[in-house]
């Protein structure tokens, strides 16, 4: 079965995923394929983005045949373990494009998180074949514009929202383990599979391994000079969301052992006195990679992401336990310890920031915010002020998935770099 | 103490606080003092409106001199009844202006609702009195941009956050309960009074007394011809947030005789078979009247809204009970029925809809949307499709705290007019 076969029994618009398509190969080869410098075992990784709506799709149709179930969803608070353990697939969809969003304003206000538009577009149009194949949707209520869009979704497919609470007290844990309690009822009785103490523990391990592999990818960006672009980083964290975790996970380490060796040989990316930039704010789908990309360009390299799409899915593991019980409870856990701005009060996440600048060697700071995030814009204002206080440089950066704002954007992280060089 | 000293003492920009005002008197004498066919009974509400940075301040302010606190809150979810059986003050401060929003951008984001921004330009700008006279404000999670402006607001006046959860299941109840009971706490710790069987029992009945005031005058809207206009109803709304409860049921009910006996005469402020709206939508604090003031001046009688200005605050009543301890959990269990956006699902608001349209005999809902209001911009998509399928008249507005839009606001609201007439 070729591509075209594929996408036409999962109900897609041919025409209009053959427009949206169009561009993408260009583009991958100017951001990616082209780059020089690149290590080896980034092949993986660009063979999967070149066939992205190919291979992996087929995977899933192939599991979907053999009776698993697939589940899209849009958050690292997503308990993907529990989806795991029944055999069946959690795809994380938090990519977005700009083309969808003109079909996602016909259901969705116009001044509203562009990520929220293309993935309600995505689903309208027909053109994104990971939501075509998926059975559920697995949204939460990180948001307003999350919350609220997942009424207007579950008309087009079915939608089940986990209630992610807005505070960390012990109530607030109480009340979170019992949503993902039942979310594990909800698995079972969609797959049709038990979870069980056996399996819950193997899926435990796989997907902290994938975390720690991420993990040791991120760490080795600490070295000076780092032996990884930013960019390069940004597609194998983003491919984390859907690509199968165990294959994944061993790309990632084969990646790190290159790198490893780069490191003992002192081979970088760039100079070892090129500006180090530690990223933080709003999710980072494919259009927001231009910030990536033209901090790299200006001759800075990206050493860090304190966001949804870097270290806040990988930094913590699910803690092992004895009886699948204390399993998943440990599973409730985990999320909680992550640093969104969705919560109130959320100072944890400024010592992230402050700590992975340190730990990185991180010059400066630059926080990006997807335009209309109330969430992150509004954290941002305790963000800079503390950087202030810290002296640590630092640049606020608003975008949307257009690209008209890129000669406006690559001149403010010019002038960020020509004080970080001074 | 005139109130120039007031101010003064309150530590007011009295220059700043002089040119905020210099508006309001031609405002209020054009919307509401030179309006024919007025009750008398509004002469009250139109006098405490006149001097509304004086009188009640000055209360409010020797309240204090004797001990009591004074809490400003923002939501129609903050249980009142709790402040006030320790016979300290709340006062709801969720009016507006655009005068102040400039400010507020300093320290939040341009593309934030409005009110928000202006809660926050208020309070830097040091003009609102009633903002001095607190000691505590009273936040809640309701939107991600409440829940994120607390955190700012907070480094210029204590804020405490109440967790209002996004879903209404059986633990939804149990954390809501939990943090109604820790706030009780804490205001016995801030005012230095306990809450007692008796002074619960009172102020359960002091508060039931206001909502049935104000369900009684919105009932009354219920009549052809309507017998007050909806702008007085929204004055008197608003006022309801900080006057004394007491007196001002008083007042409500001494309104609610007279309009008896216009009802019984069948006198109406403007003929029978004028178009008769509902209003539904976001809070409607001073600048968004210019709403209800433009479709009553093109004809038609506005006669109910369906917002936190409106039923939501008053509609429910707080269940009495015979021990504190059932007190307590009657005052936390009524406001999760207010059927608000930041709740998912929603559909118990839909049902307020047409149950409200039904009973008021409404031709129209119009339903209005402050800028950048996610939950309720997103909701309305589901709210449009019950209106077209109902074949309810329906039109969506949106605004913010600006004057400029009057006239298109206009050109929209007689469209909609014309269908109703025609």
């Amino acid at each position: 079965m070729d591509n075209r076969e594929l996408w036409e029994l999962l109900g897609m618009d041919l025409e209009k995923h053959d427009e949206f398509l169009a561009p993408i190969p260009a583009l991958a080869t100017e951001l990616f394929f082209n780059r020089p410098n690149r290590p080896a075992a980034m092949s993986y990784f660009d063979m999967v983005l070149a066939d992205v709506h190919g291979i992996r799709v087929k995977e899933l149709y192939e599991k979907k045949q053999k009776g698993a179930k697939i589940f899209a969803s849009f958050c690292v608070y997503v308990p993907e373990e529990i989806i795991v353990a029944t055999g069946s697939v959690n795809i994380g969809l938090c990519a977005g494009a700009q083309f969808p969003i003109s079909t996602g304003e016909r259901v969705l206000p116009r001044n509203l998180c562009p990520l929220i538009k293309s993935t309600m577009g995505f689903k309208l149009d027909r053109i994104c074949p990971y939501f075509q194949v998926a059975d559920w949707v697995i949204g939460e209520t990180t948001c307003d514009g999350k919350k609220k869009a997942w009424e207007v979704l579950n008309q087009y497919i079915p939608t089940y929202v986990l209630e992610l609470p807005h505070k960390k007290e012990a109530r607030d844990y109480r009340l979170w383990e019992e949503v993902v309690l039942e979310f594990a009822d909800f698995v079972e009785k969609e797959t049709g599979v038990e979870i069980t103490e056996e399996n819950l523990q193997k899926s435990i391990e796989v997907i902290n391994n994938k975390r720690k592999a991420l993990k040791r990818l991120a760490d080795l960006r600490k070295n000076k000079p780092s032996p990884i672009h930013g960019l390069d980083v940004l597609l194998i964290n983003q491919l984390a969301f859907f690509d199968d975790p165990e294959r994944f996970t061993g790309q990632v380490n084969q990646l790190c052992d290159e790198l490893d060796e780069r490191v003992n040989k002192k081979i970088g990316v760039a100079p070892a006195d090129a500006p180090r930039i530690l990223l933080t704010g709003t999710p980072q789908p494919l259009p927001a990679w231009k910030i990536h990309a033209l901090i790299e360009k200006a001759g800075a390299v990206v050493v860090g992401e304190e966001t949804c799409t870097g270290e806040r899915y990988f930094r913590n593991l699910t803690e092992p336990a004895e009886n699948k019980e204390d399993m998943l409870k440990n599973i409730a856990k985990r999320p909680l310890q992550i640093n969104c701005a969705c919560f109130t009060p959320n100072s944890g996440r400024i010592e992230d920031i402050v700590k992975m600048t340190e730990n990185l060697q991180a010059d400066a700071v630059i926080e990006t915010n997807l335009q209309f995030c109330n969430p992150y814009a509004i954290e941002s204002f305790s963000v800079s002020k503390e950087m202030e206080k810290r002296e640590i440089p630092y640049l606020r950066l608003e975008t949307d998935f257009s690209d008209e704002d890129q000669g406006q954007l690559l001149t403010r992280v010019e002038a960020l770099l020509e004080i970080i060089r001074s």
